[in-house]
């Protein structure tokens, strides 16, 4: 059997190096089951990967893609317990954008039903380094500030509702007017424009409380404001480098404002503390997807014959996420 | 009764804002003691501050200076059980290129009488700076690696050698071949030159063991470099900012290597633990001090009346501080 998938042979820019390419569908060993792709995610990460930049890459030639939600459809020998047509994280070792792919049995991450099929897709990846970025990184109470750049991503609109879940305050720093209106109406209590001088103001933002927690994936001139918006003692955790301008080291607030600089990779947060952490904290995204205080939005799916499409629709302004299915 | 003291009425360089003054001597209130100089320092941080770029600044006009020793030479009222004549810490807060200031008699920094009067000058800032860099920001054990730029320097030095009381390792950045020597022999094990590419080949430096720790008062390339040579899960402190080129946000190495990049500030250490807590961490460097442990290189002492050509002695190349007297 044959089955489609989204390769590529060389590390490069996505539209250039991918291909829609025939390969063997693959047979579960004991002990795994073959999930079949419902919904593949497009993460900026993914560009990381194919273009050859990403802390962890894969051995070409490599299907394309880290996150997908698909439903068993074959087990292999040994395995019970598992049922076919149970929903799961498909597995994205091997690369996302695929028809099926395998995995070990005892390593499946299943999605409850309660949560939908869109939401579940892109549930694996953002929202619980979100979630890590506001619990595992400093101690914050109820009240405490958080600032974050790229609010209108997948991960800064789930900070921005989890915090407001957890009682935080949020400041997104975003680079249009127009996000503005729709990130305060998913529950932001600030949005300031990148390059505004914001940080000057900080403190009627906070009514003069200090930022405590300042989150990155961009870099820049956009990191460099969050670290002087930072109280003292302060901490910035970088979990993306989206732009990576040339910016002047901030030395001298780590060492007169004890701003402390740290990295948090999602990653490597499941290889360090195994599958079962993993889980506890799915729970929680799950229990917050669940209810409806965790909502993202979807921008459109693509089939997988139509990839070039998603991707260039990727690279345009919007607030949802593009998805592909096969 | 007048007293000289070397002052400045304005933010700038300092051998254009600097002048030898003559002001009034102080008198100690009740509960001070008045502190005679004996010998003050010349530390990188003064022209931060004569510059109006460190983190904490003086009213203008200014004493200059942070670190001087002196003897008690006068008790105010309702002072009892310090004797004249004992050696301390000159006080750093009023500027210490003057000929004497007051002091809170409960505040004094007492000297073992065991310790030179030279190496007490120095005392006060770099090496419990060394000794809060190697002991206060991650838990290292006997066998550890930790490389330090401005290996040269009088933190470098005390790094060095109290890097090799406590059982650690060090590899140590100049920009001077002729240093390499003179470090080897106060107990480096490792003397790098900068911009030598000497990250790549760290492991071969350490036997494949991780640098656990890198310190930085430089910034600039030779700080990249150690985020370079870190092991995963690394941290560095800063702790100077000698040089700010432009450098690229080491964003990177902060997400998939858990590089973690923090600060130390001496003065700041001192305000939030309090003086029990600074007495505690002097009584250790100067444990040291008292069986040669630690031993720092001394230049020359000018006297204040020369203090232009002492501050461009600082400028020169050279491994020993310079001292000023009244």
């Amino acid at each position: 059997m044959q089955q489609n998938a989204i390769r590529h042979h060389s590390f490069g820019k996505p539209l250039e190096v991918l291909k829609l390419e025939s390969i063997e569908q693959p047979q579960p060993q004991a002990g795994e089951v073959r999930v079949r792709l419902e919904r593949a995610t497009i993460n900026p990460s993914d560009y990381g990967m194919i273009g050859g930049s990403y802390g962890s890459l894969r051995e070409l030639p490599a299907v394309a893609g880290r996150e997908g939600v698909g439903v068993v459809e074959a087990l292999g020998a040994g395995v019970s317990g598992v049922e076919i047509g149970t929903r799961v994280r498909f597995p994205g070792e091997d690369g996302a954008w695929q028809a099926s792919a395998c995995v070990a049995a005892e390593d499946l991450l299943v999605v409850p039903a309660e949560v939908p099929v869109d939401q579940a897709a892109i549930s694996f990846i953002n929202p619980p380094t979100a979630y890590c970025l506001l619990k595992k990184i400093v101690d914050l109470q109820a009240g405490d500030w958080v600032v974050q750049n790229a609010g209108n991503s997948a991960v800064g609109l789930s900070v921005i509702q989890m915090a407001k879940a957890f009682g935080l305050k949020t400041i997104s720093q975003v680079r249009r007017e127009e996000l503005v209106e729709p990130l305060k109406a998913m529950g932001a209590d600030h949005v300031v424009l990148e390059g505004s001088g914001w940080p000057k103001s900080v403190a009627d933002l906070t009514g003069g409380a200090p930022v405590r927690l300042a989150l990155n994936s961009i870099g820049g001139e956009s990191a460099i404001d969050q670290i002087k918006a930072l109280g003292e003692g302060g901490t910035q955790v970088t979990f993306g480098g989206m732009v990576g301008d040339k910016v002047r080291f901030p030395t001298r607030f780590l060492i007169f404002n004890d701003v402390r600089l740290t990295g948090f990779w999602w990653d490597q947060f499941g290889k360090r503390h195994g599958v079962d952490a993993v889980r506890a904290i799915m729970a929680e995204v799950y229990a917050m997807m669940a209810d409806g205080r965790l909502k993202l939005p979807i921008e459109q799916s693509y089939p997988f014959s139509e990839y070039k499409a998603a991707i260039q629709h990727d690279s345009q302004p919007r607030l949802g996420k593009i998805l592909l299915h096969p």
